[in-house]
């Protein structure tokens, strides 16, 4: 890890910027995935998978005898944890589901939001060395909450064209509508556009590689929303002189294992903090399966030494850390400060990980910048809130100069004659 | 407007195009403004101003003098106006804002969002003939009531390059912390990027002509979020055998006056409204100045008459219209099936312009079928749901052996090492 002791605050921008990728290449290419799709459907998303994936995907759809099956293949320890997963998640999530209350904004008129689940709602669960599943449960268990119609799943399966017992069976537990043994570009155009297999949806949700999340940037210009804009996981630390910095380290490297381009920050007022630390995770490293990607991970990486835990907030709210790590003794006024983030940590026994699995938070969630501006999906990602209004006679007369005057005003004589019309109407005429 | 009488349902995909523009050379033409902007600031969003706008910006932000003198050239009645509308508006969305409930999901787990509010914030606020205060009273007053620490307005002067007073006014009375007289994609670019003069901000709102809308497309890529896409206004009303033909003409026209591109359905299942409806339209539209602007709109507008109520809302729902307006005796009924919409107006009392205005919802809507997938503007835009977690160490016990057997499952080791590190550590050695 890169260390930057007290940086002058005309560093910092460069301290917290993300690595850019060049993206015109790829765009161009994903582009062509996604206008050959749109136009010759199945036997273009065959042919994507075949030469890219390196499977042959035959019948596209998983069957339900399949699907049936999964169980027999996944042991009793998963499908406990799946369960404990499972109803914390759906504990946290159905929590959040909000009712319509009318609201009398002035006698007579009535208004009110009413959240309508999304019909179609597409999944994306990404393949890769090992299966998911997680991510199965994040996006699937809010969507079955919300109640959306139907809930379709994309993911590739392993070269023989077979999709992972456990994915199929977080599926099947989940009551998740179809599951399409299709992954990359070709999965996110089929979504969008359709095919004579896989139903168009409205909206797609799900993390994903390079491709993916151009594909899902390009379908969402005309076709279909995305979730969130997707990048290289992250996660900040912030400690202090008394945090335990084998903690600190297991938590980096459970970062740091994504991917070698994830980006892991230990931000901290401590400098004893830095060689504890330092020296953990080399001790931790030597034994982790995934040690290769976490040191390239690491070499990216930077432990920033500020002078106190006033100028260690403003720069983790101006990184903006899609995980936050808040493992001072003072972490409750801390957390008071935090202004962006996806999703925060608090105290020593409370492990990013715990919120990728288990605790019942959402694991999706903004990186690169994008928590500025951006929630991690939650049930609001499922829903539209569609406002109606219901105005009496009497509440027309009691907006209608409003009306009237502000349609004068912005010269559209039509809105303030849709007014004066029903005004003037005499119901007993 | 044309007139589909039982339309085949094969027909009805066909009905519920938008018409598509050729985006291509608009994005090559926008994409150059923003990289210029982007790269000689100040200078360069003059130059587009004079270019494209015809005026000469001077000093692009609006003095606090201007402001303040604002209130004397706007009338009474209007001020009047603004101050029931911005009641309205607040009350409603007031409303909206919600508290965090932290959520113990399994003992010693404890969950919670938190709403915060959106820090640095721009609003766009459309030329053209008329001044649009309407779009400064619903896009600034729920930015204040979120709390957005700063909330900055562009807008396109006169060719004298002031800006209307009833904007200023407006903006003034909301507390809006800075006004630019900039229109056009170099606003939104100037806003992205920032300039010597206009800071960058992390959300964008506000609708606008196709340069506007594709500079928010494209700066939304990497830069900055956007409130919602945003085409051409439309409204869908639904209508019985006992509706009023007149409030109906009245309505379709106070949409189609918004601009030649604007599109109004109305959607029957009783045949003589067709004529009625028809007649009115002729005998209002000769009395309106914005006559031939309507005229053209309707054009590419639609009546359909189908069969019975069900196609109706069957219809209306594949359609997904920004506005609808259910003007049927049983509209409670009809307002229950309704899935896919922006905003709905119930009953012979309530115009879409009492929403534009007054009634207290929000305005900004979405359009051309992304009521599909995509919610107005609501309390929800101006903040990011951030979640906090606080676990125990027995909570941790409670939950980490179903972290250790998924993060296993996926092949995460770090993931259930940072875990199990914390429950092998003794407190007390």
């Amino acid at each position: 890890m890169n260390i930057f002791r007290h940086p002058e605050k005309s560093e910092w921008a460069a301290l917290v910027q993300r690595p850019r990728f060049e993206l015109h290449a790829l765009e161009q290419t994903v582009q062509k995935i996604i206008d050959d799709v749109a136009s010759r459907g199945d036997a273009a998303v065959r042919s994507y998978s075949k030469k890219f994936d390196g499977y042959d995907a035959g019948i596209l759809e998983v069957s339900e005898e399949e699907i049936g099956t999964a169980p027999d293949d996944v042991s009793a320890e998963l499908k406990r944890a799946i369960e404990v997963a499972h109803r914390n998640i759906r504990t946290f999530h159905e929590k959040q589901v909000q009712r319509p209350e009318v609201i009398e904004t002035v006698a007579g008129v009535h208004c009110w939001q009413k959240p309508v689940p999304i019909s179609k709602v597409g999944l994306y669960v990404p393949g890769g060395s090992a299966p998911l599943l997680s991510t199965v449960l994040m996006l699937g268990i809010p969507a079955k909450i919300a109640g959306c119609g139907e809930v379709i799943l994309c993911t590739p399966p392993g070269s023989n064209g077979i999709v992972d017992a456990s994915i199929l069976y977080s599926a099947g537990r989940l009551g998740i509508d179809r599951v399409f043994r299709v992954g990359g570009a070709q999965a996110i155009a089929a979504m969008a556009y359709g095919t004579e297999s896989i139903p168009a949806v409205n909206k797609i949700f799900g993390p994903g590689n390079q491709y993916v999340t151009m594909a899902k940037q390009i379908v969402s210009k005309e076709r279909v929303a995305i979730d969130i804009p997707a990048g290289p996981s992250e996660l900040a630390v912030v400690a202090d002189h008394a945090s335990n910095p084998a903690f600190i380290a297991s938590d980096l490297l459970s970062q740091a294992e994504h991917g070698p381009d994830s980006q892991v920050l230990l931000i901290t007022d401590s400098e004893k903090m830095i060689d504890r630390v330092h020296s953990e995770i080399q001790r931790q490293l030597g034994s982790l399966s995934r040690k290769e990607i976490a040191s390239k991970a690491l070499n990216n990486s930077k432990i920033i030494l500020l002078n106190d835990q006033r100028e260690v907030m403003e720069l983790v709210n101006m990184y903006a850390p899609e995980h936050l790590i808040i493992a001072t003794r003072n972490y409750s006024d801390l957390a008071e400060q935090v202004i962006n983030a996806g999703s925060v940590f608090l105290g020593d026994y409370t492990p990013e990980s715990a919120g990728d699995y288990a605790s019942g938070t959402n694991h999706t969630l903004p990186t690169n910048g994008w928590a500025h501006a951006f929630s991690g999906i939650n049930m609001d990602s499922f829903f539209k809130k569609i406002t109606f209004q219901e105005i009496s006679r009497s509440g027309l007369i009691n907006i209608g100069d409003s009306i009237i005057t502000i349609a004068n005003a912005e010269e559209l004589q039509a809105h303030s004659n849709a007014v004066s019309i029903r005004l003037s109407h005499n119901d007993d005429a």
